[in-house]
């Protein structure tokens, strides 16, 4: 029931999903509005609708599902996968809400203290994993040091390589710049075993020498958002440019296939949404704008979350970075 | 001296700045290189030479021009500006010595704590004023109250308006969103007197919504940097994609005029360089690729901070501002 084009793409994009991957899907959601947009549906092969009386709207606090509206789609969703009835859930709505919700139904990780919402962008070369993008504000060292190792994992499934470069957000490369936080962050980084590749700068977002950028969730957050409008600023003033004359509307007409595979390029919806990692199961935010395409591939994602048990392996990790702390604490005092 | 095109370059810009503005330039740096790029010149109105034997290398600490290359450029031209044989200086050289220079040299306003980078970035209808982008790291509430200030005066000299809207970044846009330190500063903010719009979520900077945007020196450059490449490697797909195929070359040859546009619009050197405000007299800190272009327009915000008294409206501002706090606390404690 969220997202500014719900419930028409989102039921869509389940249905493109069913289709596509072996996958079970249960809509969440006012049951006689969804059965009206599954109508058009050839074959409802597994799909499941389960039924939810509230809708929990932008304007709603991030802590509606808890309180006011516990009957609301993202809450029951969150009900699903914490009966074990789903392994994950997707969600274009309310993004306080789903994380909410997720957090406090599903339940976090052993051993991780807060979720990161991690954003995959589009770089030079390939894709980058920044995370938090605003789960979090004022993070800490050991903080910054989860959202590493459940970056790491998460990259290691959507980019499909074993050793993704990890990379602290700072300014400066070297070990000693950057603020209070990212210096301390550095030398803890160092203790992880994970290919921590130092500090990436601004740039290092967007020019392919890293695979995940860990920051806090308030830098991450303003990062994403301007990135965003810079693109469209650029997109818009382009547009512009392009029509303001015949040889130019001209010009654009036979450069269109390279317009489309730009677009194509730095294309939000091919990876659907932003896990939030850290929580017990798969809860995957969408963009609010979400289409179709972007839920397919959003459950696409949630899939494959719960088939790579990314949230065991990540709490491996880190049981085994709280023991060797452990260790190395008792060979100190000793 | 300093640059990636010193000092071809920085000699061009500064005959282009005598050409075309009443302003006297003194060239400082190894005289003879200098007497060598101004041979080509019709004439040498306005422009004088002053000698400095060292030069600050990229690699050199901030603290050089202070210690070790005291004969350096940067640091003979904070001398010349503190000693008030110039108004302001320009460099494209090493950025964190030349703020060093300029602040140790040249001193602070009274009143302001820190001195702060202000970068202009184009947005969707004109140009947004970030600051700080990179002076400091861990900004107090007071701080960005300065930051707020300097970037107001600086801002209606260089856009020419009269109150400029002055946003606070952070997540959300209310009032009790983002971090402990955009909380308080924005309880802060409000009590300036100044066009205080409330907080700026990272589109903002690119939207239009604002002209002046304060942040600290982390992320404010963290933006920067990210923004930058962010553009090249938008460039840099479109300019793989439109050589692809034939059609599409000459679509790129047809709207060529749209692309030449956009780039203008986009040029960093159209502003020069970014202000170091804070310090007593002006000091414009320029990309290290700067061409001619950008060193002569750096020149002509030179000028326009000297003439426009920058400084002093910050500094009266800045003293108003202490005498109200002083007040209220006298009364406060009556």
């Amino acid at each position: 029931m969220g997202g500014d084009h719900a419930p028409h793409e989102i039921v869509k994009g389940a249905l493109l999903a069913v289709s596509e991957y072996p996958v079970e899907v249960i809509l969440v959601g006012q049951e006689e509005v969804v059965r009206k947009e599954l109508a058009v549906a050839e074959s409802l092969r597994n799909i499941e609708v389960v039924d939810a009386r509230e809708v929990v709207e932008m304007e709603d606090t991030a802590l509606a599902p808890l309180r006011r509206k516990r009957n609301s789609s993202v809450r029951v969703c969150a009900n699903l996968v914490s009966e074990g009835r789903a392994d994950a859930f997707v969600s274009a709505g309310n993004t306080g809400a789903t994380w909410t919700s997720a957090r406090a139904v599903m339940g976090m990780i052993e051993g991780v203290s807060r979720p990161a919402l991690a954003a995959i962008l589009p770089n030079a070369n390939d894709h980058t994993l920044l995370l938090d993008v605003g789960a979090n504000v004022d993070a800490k060292p050991n903080h910054l040091r989860e959202f590493a190792v459940m970056g790491h994992f998460y990259a290691q499934m959507v980019f499909g390589i074993e050793a993704p470069r990890v990379g602290l957000l700072s300014i400066g490369e070297e070990e000693g710049k950057g603020n209070e936080l990212t210096k301390e962050t550095f030398r803890v980084l160092k203790e992880t075993g994970l290919n921590f590749v130092g500090n990436a700068e601004g740039r290092d977002i967007y020019n392919g020498n890293v695979d995940v950028v860990v920051c806090d969730g308030f830098i991450g957050n303003v990062v994403l958002k301007a990135s965003e409008a810079l693109g469209e600023m650029v997109s818009g003033l382009l547009k512009g440019e392009m029509t303001r004359s015949l040889p130019r509307k001209v010009g654009a007409l036979l450069a269109k296939g390279a317009f489309d595979g730009l677009k194509k390029r730095m294309d939000y919806s091919e990876y659907g949404g932003a896990p939030l990692l850290g929580v017990k199961g798969g809860c995957i935010v969408c963009h609010g704008r979400s289409n179709a395409k972007a839920i397919k591939n959003a459950i696409r994602i949630a899939r494959g979350f719960a088939m790579n048990r990314i949230d065991e392996k990540i709490q491996t990790k880190i049981t085994d970075l709280h023991a060797r702390e452990h260790d190395s604490s008792v060979l100190a005092r000793q």
